[in-house]
């Protein structure tokens, strides 16, 4: 058995991230790889705890700070019970954000700081990192148009739907800013296509980066 | 206005905290003293929400690194919300429980580590500590015969209850072992006595420290 692949997507809610996955997943299944779906936060039943606080008590208040760690509580949990023992078994796991979400969110989009997120981020995944992370880009005035035309997460009053387009670009140049830190790991895809030619976007990069990543093994055919 | 005064309580479960923030409350009220009553965790409604997930659902899974960070999400709420608002009103805040607890329990009990607890919770307090700790010792084969014989804290199905003799001895050790690296701050209060000869010890301990912390404050009737 060896070493699994961890690939995670990002992006600003409305960018398409479901629907890539959905896609990703389906490809993933038509290849006959073995994987992992999963997302932060809410991986685990701890997760579901922890996201059911965060979004769907909107009257509670919660300072940055203790966001930025009820975040890395979901990660401990995750990467530990989750996305590590997958890994371990030499599976694919797929995620619905990873850190560079918190970096964005509650380093830059509420304060907390980057480096600080970042630290606090390595010591929940035990220093690991995802092998490649997909952001889907979009421009923030498209995002929200988007998320006024879908309902999907609408149940989820999130504090974060509710923020303004200013906020929404701030977290945008921070991802991109993380791309441009990580530019191995971080690949940035343009989400104005159609999902179609996104979603080949994304299979071209995920089997280009993970030859490069080990060409010994065969998860993904050539 | 002046800076307030932050006062912890820790011991096992069973020590006798409760009962002496009782008695100290009662006279910090005689005393004309303004103070809050608050702990840790739970001491905010976020807290709450916290402590629900941490003692009342067993059935949950939580890993010790989560733990320890549902533990610093209480703390940073607690601490931006509660605690440095009423020290910066100059008023006495009086825990049961703070940080050496995390040290303590998480940090050794659970293994996560001395080190990175505290580091996690001078994060979560923004640096600040308490100026002054009492420590309720008791011989651990006493706490779980104080424990049986009160149903206080029963309805908490903590996972702290559950655990054996051996691990309450651990945690004692922590506790005494960061009462000698901080012996400014923590105080040993020998928890056999009665309650009435505790309460009497912890007064004459707060008065005196309290004289050495800020001698131009009046809290504090000599």
């Amino acid at each position: 058995m060896g070493r699994g692949y961890f690939i995670s997507f990002e992006g600003l809610d409305g960018a398409g991230k479901t629907t890539q996955i959905d896609l990703f997943e389906r490809w993933l299944a038509s290849q006959g790889i073995t994987y992992v779906r999963t997302r932060e936060p809410g991986g685990t039943p701890l997760g579901l705890e922890i996201r059911r606080l965060l979004f769907q008590q909107p009257e509670l208040t919660i300072t940055p700070l203790a966001e930025a760690f009820l975040f890395q509580a979901d990660r401990a949990q995750h990467f530990e019970t989750l996305v590590l023992p997958a890994l371990a078994e030499g599976k694919i796991v797929v995620s619905d954000r990873c850190f560079d979400s918190s970096i964005a969110y509650q380093g830059v989009g509420q304060g907390v700081g980057t480096e600080l997120v970042t630290r606090l981020s390595l010591i929940a995944t035990q220093g690991h990192a995802p092998d490649l992370t997909i952001f889907l880009d979009l421009d923030p005035a498209l995002v929200q148009e988007r998320t006024s035309l879908s309902n999907r997460e609408r149940h989820e009053q999130s504090r974060f739907d509710r923020a303004s387009e200013q906020f929404h670009n701030k977290l945008r140049q921070a991802f991109l800013e993380l791309a441009r830190t990580y530019p191995q790991r971080i690949k940035v895809v343009d989400a104005t296509q159609t999902p179609e030619q996104i979603h080949q976007n994304i299979i071209a990069l995920t089997q280009t980066h993970f030859r490069a990543f080990n060409t010994n093994q065969s998860h993904f055919k050539a």
